[in-house]
């Protein structure tokens, strides 16, 4: 929709696997044209953007790789980036695929067409985890690409990119659910904003979640026992009654979120 | 602001501790008159709505009772009620007292007159704690005063609503504040919205949280004791990638969070 609505692309082709989709997607206006069949979907396309769940994204890569011409650039919109980089390095079996691994940061707790917007890609961030392999033409037509679409762009390792989410978004949703799990359903009107932001990422697809969570396990397992020692440190101040520690922490996570504005 | 808007009050009289603060609530129109001196504020007053921190607001209340009539009648606005209505009922010294605690669940991260405004409590929640002492007559006219500023009421004994908000608000500001704790500065705009609003609740002033935490730790910690547990299973289905059950917990903090809409 946002390469539709710039006259950035001759024809978007929308591959999908239910027609239902596929059929919102023309509804919507997000499509020249669509297919259920991705080795027909690719045939002529210069650029191919995977937006598959995680644990499918290197499979249909290399599908399109295979269908799509020798040129035919390709990226993918995955919230994990190192274990589908070698996934795709190792499906390759050393043809040259032009792949370049994107995260936009993006989207909301909403799936599906229907929630399709044009300027989605306005002013937020996209990471690119090209590696040692990625040819820097592809590099750069992969991010001309994002900004085309009003987004920034920033490079970084694959596995520099996995630690850093696990913090800044797969914890926080382990967090939100463990927390939504915790409240029975007649408590929750006897709560304030604070509660519907906490727990809002909660809502988002399980299927989804748990692909993400379980391809980035070893870095979020990792910020996990950093979150546990800050929360068992609030939870010593609060049984000790220590005001002065209490206060001291609670100042410290204000600190680090005011920085972020609203 | 509420109650001048609407006509519901011959006089609203801002009493303070800083003349900057009382100056800021006459200039956004809060208040027809304000003073620093508590005696003065409501030695004519009809109705007390103590809004002080949390520590402070069973001592307010005594003062307030021993400056007003005998009929005066005096609420509050603290996010903990049981310690509260055990302290004045403590304090009255088997004087007859006319307080009914409330929590109204509005308000945000901010604070200040600054911030003020006149339907703050529009369609939100508020929670009364009458206690077994409380006149009927006592609690059906605070009732009226939170209805006739648009809020909803509910009754509940103190205790409850102590266990409930433990859930719903403490232990989820405990969580926010620890989660900003674990991010890094630069590592803040490297995440979506999904971080945003686990931690926006963070911002809210750690003096005014200390208090509220310490007030009601026995509760929040029984709570802390749950999320953990909750917590504790994401991170076994995690480690031993059990894909099965690490998708039923994230289901059902979802069908939790999806009850209560967006």
């Amino acid at each position: 929709m946002a390469l539709r609505e710039r006259n950035l692309a001759a024809q978007v082709v929308g591959v999908g696997r239910r027609e239902t989709s596929l059929a919102e997607a023309r509804a919507v206006g997000a499509v020249d044209a669509t297919t259920t069949d991705l080795v027909e979907g690719v045939r002529a396309a210069s650029l191919v953007v995977v937006c598959t769940p995680v644990a499918r994204i290197a499979h249909d890569v290399l599908q399109a790789a295979a269908a799509a011409t020798p040129d035919t650039l390709i990226t993918d919109a995955g919230s994990v980036k190192q274990s589908i980089v070698e996934q795709v390095a190792a499906g390759a079996h050393g043809k040259r695929i032009h792949f370049v691994g994107s995260h936009p940061l993006a989207g909301s707790e909403k799936s599906g067409p229907r929630h399709a917007t044009a300027d989605l890609f306005c002013d937020r961030l996209v990471i690119l985890t090209p590696t040692d392999q990625s040819l820097a033409a592809d590099v750069q037509q992969i991010e001309a690409l994002w900004r085309a679409v009003g987004a920034q762009v920033r490079l970084m390792p694959p596995n520099e990119h996995d630690r850093i989410l696990a913090a800044t978004s797969h914890v926080p949703h382990l967090l939100a659910s463990a927390l939504a799990c915790g409240i029975p359903a007649p408590w929750w009107e006897l709560s304030a904003g604070g509660l519907r932001d906490t727990t809002r990422i909660a809502a988002g697809d399980p299927e989804l979640w748990q692909q993400i969570l379980l391809a980035n396990r070893t870095a979020i397992l990792e910020h996990l026992t950093r979150l546990e020692r800050d929360l068992g440190e609030m939870r010593s101040a609060l049984e000790a009654a220590d005001v002065a520690r209490l206060t001291a922490l609670l100042a410290s996570g204000k600190e680090r979120r005011d920085a972020l504005g609203n």
